[in-house]
């Protein structure tokens, strides 16, 4: 064990100057891979767009944009009844519209109307259009806080605008950083919303708020639920790929076995490989649903299970990284109709704005996240300057790591008050987040068994018991905050 | 009444134009008059300066600035005592440390840290240095919101560089503009100070929340209850003045009653004139203190009584002029010292930031006010149209009126903890104050014959029961923050 961590330290070391800076996204760096598949849901919504401030916190542009949100007002009691809004985040708002069955599977009951609203910087919501990412500076007014104010605008919006919503309550709904956001509107901006649902948020992912090695830990776990084989062999897979990559025709073994779109061709090649197939395992847990799914790869029921049917047995050497590169083509491939795998883009392809969430990761949301090799991960230091320096260099900013906490309170939320913390155990931002309850008012939900805000999904004939009961306790307190009666 | 109306109407109908942009300052908009004369109380502090960040809330600019603060530790208990820090307002932080007694005065008791932190862009903290104000591109980040997080960041700094300092409670003071700061920190901020203390903070004197009468209404009451032949005569004297300078000879007849440095030369003079009057009246209100003071101005005790004093019997034509040149140079010439009445300078000499303040004014900080002509004023409209495109041509930008209530919750701050909102009863900026308590953490203390935050000026032998009572509860609802007992 000692020499396979000596190599895979090696690897690592290199790869960490990527890793949590490009990669880490909210379930995605590998959405090159990722198709949009017809959905199993057809909601019907109608799409609008907002002109909206570009800049809320200073007035020397009146620049405005085209601030796309979504409508649903079919159950809607227009005499002011509630608004659920969904605090959009990194990616494009129908997608995540159509992975937010939670809230359609309750607005006939609460006769709310659903309004989900794109963050700016992503989809559709672009302010500077097409050169939105030609030019750093235009990246200059892409903040959670200038989000937050769009939230608020559009909310302010709606409830002048629309006949019947002067008088209504707004419930914000989010997930991941959506989740976040959904937090810290209701922290930021009691007086907008009344309660938020943060499903899977992990608010406390930052510098001296959760040790930086609890996210793969808590990954490890869920592989490790699966099976301790399947995770001695992926821990043992750093030094094999170290290994086959140093032997002749080792590279080209890699290449053909995993059926990279671009040949692995130095040692160089095997930072982003490692850093890719790191992220992947984290994928995996996060969408480890008790169902087949499609939110960031389309993959059958309990995917970390299948993934360990291939590793269920001590492997090593060439077998171990054939087991490995089916758990790949079960991730990458799962439909057949994947030609190679792409382990080199970086650029979004899918419905995830990988550029935005770069950014960001370089500004305010400096989330520490490291291994300590004593997990199913190697050994991977989290190294803030080498973070700050790849980020000036990629987009002449550098992030300022104490300024979430300050702005958004850290861990001193007792004032706060009607927000919901979900988190499902499966999912490794789930370290990050809020796992006990604070308060009467600050609930925490832990989801055993449970992916990446799986309670934000829409029910399902396989869905355990206890997202079941997560909903059906969350349904409640909403409740509660609207003044209605609980169901049982 | 009728016609004297109509021509004051023709008057103000003007000012509006000028007023409510340029003027109403909290205080000052006559600052070029006032002298910074020998401080009554020597307090001791050091003056320091913090590197702090230019832009908080967006990434492209790395630039920093010195802001300047002034620290005070001689009465701290250094194991964690609490911080007494004042959220400077639009000018010279020294001047408000000597013009803040209560916090020395208590001080010593709460065994406190003194720490009185320098709005950016006012006194020395000029993140531009001399160019600050030469181009508007420069004034960008003079918000609110900056100022805010300039002073989490400061509270940060010193909590974590000053030995004794991490545990120690936060508490919050201001007055009137940094009165709302208070407020608004612990509002958006409530991890960073436990609480605060919003001197005659008018945080409701915007859009939607306050008639926009209540301002010189509340002025005209205050003149009231010292004489009501006074409030008819300054009433009548609009169409007074008018009438003077429409005769032969009449604008040297004011400009030398007056002793005004520049000269009254067209009917268009006489709106800044009149402008200037009024913008008098209502910093006697203010400065209606019990003792001989010089906050705004040099003047006497009860200064509106003496003011009326030379109005106390009807007066009509040349004589009313004379007597309110009479008002006039109490308020400007009270020492006998000054040469000439400069009605005309709108660059700030004094202590008060006056350009800063207008950016202000002419952006996030809308406040209507207006009068209808019943009370003591003359018709005064108020014309945002006209408000904005004066803002545009000064400064290239146009106010947002409503962003602050988003931003600050107006009237919903049920949620909101720990603000104390005091208000003294003589002073035009309680009309848009939180003057009913609203919770049992969010108290109004109202002061009885109370001019400007007079409960934040250090203890006077001529103080009234009133504030004594005030400072003494404002003491208790601290200590019951701090968790010490309360004293009697």
């Amino acid at each position: 064990m000692e020499f396979s961590l000596k190599y895979c330290f090696l690897i690592c070391e290199l790869v960490v100057i990527f890793t949590n800076v490009e990669s880490l996204h909210f379930g995605h760096t590998v959405s090159s891979a990722k198709k949009l598949l017809p959905l199993q849901e057809p909601y019907t919504y109608r799409t609008y767009y907002y002109d909206q401030q570009l800049d809320h916190l200073g007035f020397a542009t009146m620049q405005k944009f085209k601030q796309r949100y979504l409508l649903a007002d079919q159950f809607w009691n227009r005499n002011n009844g509630p608004i659920f809004f969904y605090t959009g985040n990194e990616g494009d708002i129908d997608w995540f519209c159509n992975n937010t069955g939670f809230m359609w599977d309750i607005a006939a009951d609460f006769k709310a109307l659903l309004v989900f609203a794109e963050h700016r910087y992503y989809g559709e919501s672009l302010p500077f259009g097409p050169e939105t990412y030609q030019n750093v500076s235009n990246l200059n007014y892409l903040t959670s806080e200038q989000a937050l104010a769009d939230f608020v605008e559009l909310i302010n919006y709606l409830k002048t605008n629309l006949p019947g919503a002067a008088n209504s309550s707004v419930v914000a709904f989010g997930g991941s950083y959506g989740g976040m956001l959904a937090a810290w509107l209701r922290i930021k901006y009691p007086n907008v919303v009344v309660g938020a649902l943060a499903a899977s948020a992990p608010i406390w992912q930052f510098t001296n708020m959760t040790p930086c090695n609890a996210f793969y830990d808590t990954t490890s776990a869920t592989w490790l639920q699966a099976s301790a084989t399947c995770v001695d062999n992926i821990h043992q897979s750093y030094n094999t790929i170290d290994m086959i990559a140093s032997s002749v025709g080792g590279y080209d073994f890699i290449t053909s076995t995993f059926g990279l779109c671009t040949p692995l061709k130095s040692k160089y090649d095997l930072i982003p490989f490692v850093e890719f197939l790191n992220d992947m395992y984290v994928n995996f847990a996060m969408v480890n649903y008790p169902y087949p799914a499609d939110f960031l790869a389309q993959l059958p029921a309990w995917p970390v299970k299948v993934a360990c049917s291939f590793l269920n047995e001590p492997l090593q050497g060439k077998p171990l990284l054939v087991a490995l590169s089916k758990v790949s083509n079960l991730y990458f491939n799962y439909t057949g109709s994947t030609k190679c795998v792409n382990w080199t883009s970086t650029d979004s392809t899918g419905s995830l704005g990988y550029k935005g969430w770069q950014y960001q990761r370089c500004t305010e949301m400096v989330m520490p996240i490291c291994s300590n090799g004593t997990n199913m991960f190697c050994n991977i230091p989290w190294d803030l300057q080498q973070v700050s320096d790849n980020c000036y260099s990629q987009f002449k900013v550098r992030p300022r790591e104490n300024w979430v906490a300050l702005e958004y309170w850290a861990k001193e939320l007792k004032t706060a008050t009607n927000i919901i913390f979900s988190n499902g155990l499966y999912d490794p931002w789930s370290s990050g987040g809020v796992m006990q309850t604070l308060s009467d008012s600050l609930i925490a939900i832990q989801i055993p068994e449970g992916g990446h805000h799986l309670d934000l999904r829409g029910k399902h004939p396989l869905d355990t018991r206890a997202v079941i009961n997560a909903r059906l306790e969350e349904t409640n307190i909403i409740r509660n905050w609207l003044k209605l009666t609980p169901v049982q």
